[in-house]
């Protein structure tokens, strides 16, 4: 269903369409003639913006038109049948891709982390139980950036893990469904740079940050850029008409629109937060990010509910609720003051 | 790359983006909050107007970005892993989906045929070489409408593949890519509604004809339903922003857009067809549809390639060149007049 | 490389050959002609024995050269692409077969037991992870009886699950590779008509009880019967001569040979678990078949390994080492003896 | 149903059980106790013996159970999904295995040849229809030999294939479930040591040439090598009791063993085709080998069918039909002549 406009959306940041300045350039491409298939200049152009800002002007650069086909696709063109995904049990690919992963027959292997985030312990708890011919062998590390909670990784953090993939020989992978939220969140201390000189490949989420509809994957590993596009033709299709993916990119990464839309969203992320645990509440996680995860008595949770959209995360106790509250590229400062005050 | 202006496009038709009409229901939604993988009303409203045109109340309707993954998810859906598909070595989900279905496992049972069309014999020559579980077991026969080479489909020969689909117990599908060109074609004698119920499964393809993207698979066998959204989710990823599609498939099913736009392409391909066939051409395949296949000089096809973009599709000989000609709704009758003056 | 006649072996159970009475049996059928691919008199007679041992006349048997392919072709066969296997952290089909089954594009949704065993909790406990087609759908309960660590299911345990099963709509699979050891164990109460009864599909494993190899996967449940032989085909292959897998089941569903030998491997294990416990040692599970956990100091172990062919199963603080022991068929009361004497 | 021994047996040649001489090893390693999962050493042994027989010290050896899982089991390890085989139309692993190699997600490429052989002008074929990322990427060669008709390749012709597979790219790989008989038939002007140089892998049959069971997969592609056994026991499982493998192929590559079965084979096949051909009956193909095609009228077709078993292949026009008769080395001389005396 859609929503009334007296109903105020913290629901999810995959609602409203593509930001003014992306459906501009969306509006003013229309009637082109290019070629299909991403084989066109806005996908060049999108391609070369994007290794400009990372730093890798040699990347291989490919757009997707969502977050579960970027993930999927990728691992299904880096491994071998054997070798598996090591990941959170919260991690989106394990939890919300209805065995996507699975279903190109690599298995997912699961730690279970508090704070949604991998560290070197868990690839090492994971190595423990992978030891020869009759289990899967570990070959790829998947991480989210910010997580699934919200927390984001440190540049130590990040560090750490690239170096433990460079010892066991597996790849670094980050799912950037929401990275642009964590590299503008309060405390980040990692560059997209950073991020893409510590890793094998991650994709630049656009759906949750601005575009339409549209996830950039960005591979650094020479060795895993051969033929990537027969593995993108074969697991999700290539979107016919590229070009729009390419277009939407091109204005996100002009004038740094990109970051600024994350920005803006955490910023109202933040106040959101702040004005909550003004009033006493506690956090399920310490999320910097977008996505936060507010504890509320239940009374307090109904009446909310009255003028509010959002999930219920899970009950606390008794008598509370984890409610999951998200701010996007369109929220507005008013919808912040507006909850503060109902809460 | 992209083209100069002074190129006339005749290379496919699927490079522009929306039909205004269809952009336009994008903009006015754009910033609207709703549910997201097609959970939402603007894809109900539009599986309701599916529903009306297809006369069939209960079908279901799902909306995907692509043909192929329309293709290889419903392959995937239908079938157990050891029953295949019967279609001819030209069709697209065999030539042109680099494998899709087979990765998904399930193996195509190719045919050879002429005109693109499969007929009951093709199918009982399929029968013959599959008998036991030492082969896979046919369950499943995909045609095209319009085909590959631009042929339709007439009610009589449905008719007779339903018979025999039925017969041999297996389903009958069709990729219906081009399914506007079909049913608005010069001598086609199908309706849309006799297309729904002498298949179980099909689907109208919008990204060639209107849509900035987007086709609509429809189910109407009911065995075929159950749990196709999990499938769905696994095989290609649902859009998040499922509404993108519903909204564009309520403007192009909403005061017959659909059928206007692929009758004004079928009207301008049969101008350009009988253009060339009243200067002595012939052609390779008897084509109503707006792939049209004309037989040129080598000569001339190198002069027109300095005016026009078009695909060269085979050599004929030593002297001529068989080349394909697109229309889509963005052609102008002033292109047409122009190839026709050019020739 | 082979073992000097020193060593005493209770490393495993599948490394002799055949028991003598099997042997006599392939021996004697050796020069027979027959139809291939497991369409002989000897399977079907062997199905038949089956048959009536497990009191349901019309299930269906089929042969198979090991426990990993019976395992994930039965998986293969039962379930739809986006249906998952719920199973334990510890079960052989999650820890010990290379992502067979996640290669056949099935996930399985893990729980953690701390005996082998699953219990109705842990379903509910997936099932609310599992709500919609956002993930996999739990559609088959797998157990091993007896368990990968040598616990066995009672009566009530095993009615428990099947009620659950039927509850939620799912199937229950039993991996039966050393079902012959279960159903013989002291304080066992199942008899295998009672497994046969209560269960979807399982399997009498034969290369860990007297079989040179093979396991019968047998299956009740109709609707799970169709075109089985196919996937069984394009799974692992057929044997194409089948007849020595019917052969072998004949001669241990012959006067009882199959549970006689199970009854003797529980037998001498019982002996080293009590003579074990006599000397004050623990165990890691209260397994009454023939795996035994026991905990030792490493002094001990390290003795042991001169004499004694077993494996280290995990350390035990800083000290003691849990080991495991199989006996199997061709154990010797007085290779028991011998253990007991030097421990 | 097996057979009254009033009935000769020219069915097929994988009826029998083992070679004597193979059920004798059988019998005498019967109670050793090993390593599992062809680890111990009788594979190790076998494995010298073959690498020393193929005259390339360091290929890898792997023993499987049958030819089907060794087909699809190098398929899947060798290619990356995208990847395809080209294989003749008639070729076993397109037309019965189920679709097995397709389930691992690979396409077959037919192509269509008179006397089942493949030959370069067949790859130019096929390499014209794919040239991009919309089709899959020919990868693998695969070929019979002796073919599924009997033909045998010649030194020539096999060296033309190892040329434009090295040219384009691509692994030659040879399903050798009858290569003893294509190395042993008259005419054959190749070895075992040239086979080995001229490909990339390719297996030596037992199951149809004296083994109880079994296929020795040689790989010696060093590029190749990497991690099989994991893809082995993912894709077929490896034999638990993988010694039986071990201990067969020492048998059959002792003393030359395997060549003289072929030998002997061969011999009567000659034997039966110069009688046949004698009686002034034609035959299908040009079969040097133990499978002949004569074409009889079938009145005599009937009548012979009630002396002996064999298969129909096909019907020759209305009064004639194509038969097979298959030789093994369990045939015996005088069955030859009872055939002869019969006809």
């Amino acid at each position: 269903m859609w929503y009334t406009h007296t109903m105020i959306f913290f629901r999810n940041d995959y609602s409203q369409g593509a930001h003014p300045k992306v459906l501009e350039a969306l509006i003013n491409t229309n009637l082109e003639f290019s070629d299909g298939y991403g084989e066109d200049d806005h996908c060049r152009n999108a391609a070369d913006l994007i290794r400009a800002e990372t730093g890798i002007p040699d990347a291989d650069v490919h757009f997707f038109v969502g977050g579960t086909p970027a993930n999927f696709t990728t691992i299904a063109a880096f491994l071998r049948p054997h070798e598996g995904v090591i990941a959170t049990r919260a991690s989106h690919i394990y939890t919300h891709e209805t065995g996507a992963v699975e279903a190109t027959g690599h298995k997912i292997i699961t730690v279970t982390s508090d704070d949604g985030k991998l560290t070197p312990a868990h690839i090492e708890e994971a190595m423990l139980e992978h030891e020869d011919e009759h289990t899967v062998k570990p070959k790829m590390i998947s991480i989210s950036n910010s997580t699934e909670t919200g927390t984001v990784y440190s540049k130590a953090e990040l560090t750490a893990l690239r170096k433990i993939s460079k010892e066991k020989d597996m790849y670094l992978y980050i799912d950037g469904a929401r990275l642009g939220a964590a590299l503008t969140a309060e405390g980040n201390d990692l560059t997209l740079k950073e991020v893409a000189s510590s890793v094998d490949s991650f994709y630049i989420g656009g759906t949750k940050n601005g575009a339409m509809f549209g996830e950039a994957v960005v591979i650094t590993n020479p060795k895993l850029k051969t033929d990537f596009r027969y593995i993108m033709k074969q697991q999700c299709g290539i979107l016919a008409k590229g070009r729009l993916l390419g277009v939407q990119f091109e204005a996100l990464f002009t004038d740094g629109l990109y970051f600024a839309l994350a920005g803006h969203s955490n910023s109202l992320a933040k106040k959101l937060r702040d004005g909550i645990a003004a009033k006493g509440y506690g956090f399920l996680t310490n999320s910097p990010t977008t996505q936060i995860f507010p504890i509320i008595p239940l009374k307090t949770v109904e009446k909310l509910e009255e003028k509010f959209l959002f999930y219920r995360w899970k009950p606390i106790g008794e008598k509370d609720v984890c409610i999951r509250l998200v701010t996007s590229w369109g929220t507005k400062e008013e919808d912040i003051e507006s909850f503060l005050k109902e809460i």
